[in-house]
C-alpha cells in the first residue's frame, strides 16, 4: 500500500466556454467537478498503475461531502481522509475551447484548528503501518504550522517508511531539512529554495540541506535527479504538446510506485517521465493517456550525469 | 404573503481576484457564496422592504444544500422550496478588482423529470392559497416544458393571485398567451419578443399578445410601463454608476410590493425605479443600498405618455 496526504484538498471544477470573453457572461457548456488536490491525482495514478492506494487529508463542509462521494467512484483509491469542521477549497479551471488555453481559479483553503491537525498527526501515524511508502503533496491550508511537513516526515522516518515531499516554499525548506527520501520540486521552486537557478548546482545544494535525494521536474525536459547511488536527467523521446496540469503528481506516482516496487533509479525516472508526458496528452487534465504511456516509457532517454554529490 | 417562484435556482458564488489574467492561474483574495436566481434576489428585498417572502422553486444536490442552508440565515424569506434529484446550478461571477468589472459563468441547469415537476405544480397551488401575489423569475431548468410558466400563470389566475412573469425567450412567448397580469421584460427581450426595437410600439404589441400590463426595463433610463389604467416613463433623477446585476429584480420587488399594497401604477414604478438604481449603488451585487433608496425615492421623475394601448 502507498499512502498519500492532500491537507488542502480541493474540489476541481472544470468549465469549458466556447471562448473566453473577459467581462462577459458566458453559458458554460460542460461541467467536470472531481476530487482535486495533488496527493489525489498521485493516488489516481498509483491506483491505475495497479497499487493499492489509501488517500488522507482534511476535508470538510459541502464540497468536502462531494470530494468524498466522488473518490468512492475511483477503484483502487481507498478513503481515509480526515473530517475538519472547515470547507474544501474549490478550484475552477476555465477552459476556452477556442485556444486549449485554461484561466485557473484557486480559493484560499479552510482554516484547520490545532485540534484538528493533532487528530491528523495521530490518524497519519496509524496509516503509515502497513505502508510501503508515503508521498506529502501541495500547499497547506492556513491554520497549519509551516512544519507541518517536517513532523509529518519525521513521523514517516521513525516508522522506517520512505517519504516523499512535493510542496513548494517555506513549508519545503522545513520540510528538507527533516531530511526526507525524496524530494520533486520543479526548477522554480529549486531555484526559490536554493537561489540558484542552475538545477544539477540546485538540486546538489538541496541535499545538503538535508533531502536524501532530489529528482528535478523540468518541465518538457524531463527530469534531473542527484541521488546518493548517482545523478540521471531522464528525457522524452520528444516534447509532447497538451496540457501540464497533473503532469508532475503522474511523476511522483511514476517515482514512489518504482521505489515500492524496489526499481533502481534509473527505471524510476523513465517511468516518471513517461507517466507525466503521457499525462500532458491526457485529454482531461490529471489523468494520462496510457497507449501514450506504454508506446513512451521504453524510448525515454536516462543519462547518467557526472554531477552525483 | 408575496409568493416568489425560482426554476433554475443557482448558487451564487463571487470569487474577487486584484487582475483577471486570461490564460493564467490566479488565487482567489475573496469568496463570496449565497442563494441566487432571480425570483430568490426578489424575495430577499421583499422582505428587506417588511413583506412576508415565500421562496418556492426546485433545488437538488449538494449546491443545493448549500443554498438552503444559507437562505435560511436570510429573515423575512420562508423556504418552500421542492427537493428534485439533480444538483442545482453554480453561477460564478470574478469581480476584477482593478476594473470592477465581472466576468460572469452560468452552469446549465440540473435536469428536471416530469415526477418532479408534477410535485413542483401541487405544491404551488398549495402556497398560492393566502398570496398576495406571485413572481415568475428566470430560465427554466433543462425537463420542464416550454410552457411551464403559461401552465404556472394559469394555475394563478384560477386561484385570482396577481401574477407577474420576469423570463424571456420562448418562455416569456408562451407566458405572455396565457394572459399574466405584468410582464416584466427589458429592452432587448421585448424586442426579441415582438420585433419591434422602439420600447413603446413593442410594449403595446406585448399587451396585444396577452399580457395586461407591461413594465420594460431600460436600464439606467428607468421603467417604461403600457398598463389598461395609462403608460408611464419612470425615470431616476440621475444615472446610477455600479454594478447592475440584481436590478432588474429589485424592480420587480418594486413592482410586487406596490401591487400587493395597492399603489397606484406611479407609486409602484417611483418605487420600483428607486430600488433598482439603490441595487446598482450597493457595493454587493443583488443587494440594495437602503439610504441610496430614501433618497432617490422621491426624486424618480414619472410622466404619464400619451402611449396607452
Amino acid at each position: 500500500m502507498i499512502l498519500t496526504v492532500t491537507l488542502n484538498a480541493a474540489l476541481d471544477i472544470t468549465y469549458r466556454v466556447p471562448r473566453l470573453r473577459p467581462h462577459h457572461s458566458h453559458r458554460v457548456s460542460e461541467v467536470i467537478e472531481r476530487p482535486g488536490g495533488k496527493g489525489l491525482n498521485v493516488a489516481r495514478v498509483l491506483a491505475t498503475l495497479g497499487h493499492e492506494a489509501v488517500a488522507t487529508g482534511l476535508v470538510g463542509g459541502a464540497t468536502g461531502a462531494a470530494l468524498r462521494d466522488q473518490l468512492n467512484a475511483y477503484p483502487g483509491v481507498t478513503d481515509a481522509f480526515v473530517p475538519i469542521a472547515g470547507t474544501t477549497r474549490r478550484t475552477v479551471g476555465l477552459v476556452d475551447a477556442s485556444s486549449g488555453d485554461t484561466t485557473q481559479l484557486n480559493e484560499p483553503g479552510p482554516q484547520v484548528t490545532p485540534a484538528e491537525w493533532a487528530a491528523f498527526a495521530d490518524r497519519y501515524a496509524e496509516l503509515l503501518d502497513g505502508a510501503a511508502a508515503v508521498a506529502l503533496c501541495g500547499s497547506l491550508p492556513p491554520g497549519l504550522p509551516v512544519g507541518a511537513y517536517a513532523q509529518l516526515i519525521r513521523t514517516a522516518r521513525t516508522a522506517e517508511v520512505p517519504v516523499l515531499l512535493d510542496t513548494s516554499g517555506e513549508p519545503l525548506r522545513r520540510g528538507i531539512a527533516a531530511r526526507p527520501d525524496i524530494v520533486k520540486p520543479n526548477a522554480e521552486e529549486l531555484a526559490a529554495l536554493t537561489g540558484s537557478t542552475e538545477p544539477v548546482r540546485a538540486a546538489r545544494d538541496a541535499r545538503r540541506r538535508g533531502a536524501h535525494a532530489v529528482a528535478a521536474s523540468l518541465g518538457p525536459d524531463g527530469l534531473l535527479a542527484v541521488t546518493g547511488d548517482g545523478a540521471w536527467r531522464a528525457s522524452p523521446p520528444s516534447r509532447i504538446a497538451g496540457n501540464p496540469t497533473g503532469a508532475g503528481d503522474s511523476a511522483v506516482a511514476g517515482l514512489l510506485s518504482g521505489l515500492a516496487e524496489g526499481l533502481p533509479w534509473p527505471e524510476r525516472l523513465a517511468r516518471a517521465v513517461a507517466l507525466s508526458a503521457a499525462t500532458v496528452r491526457a485529454p482531461v487534465a490529471g489523468e494520462y493517456d496510457a497507449a501514450t504511456y506504454d508506446e513512451l516509457l521504453p524510448k525515454v532517454r536516462v543519462a547518467s550525469h557526472p554531477a552525483a554529490a
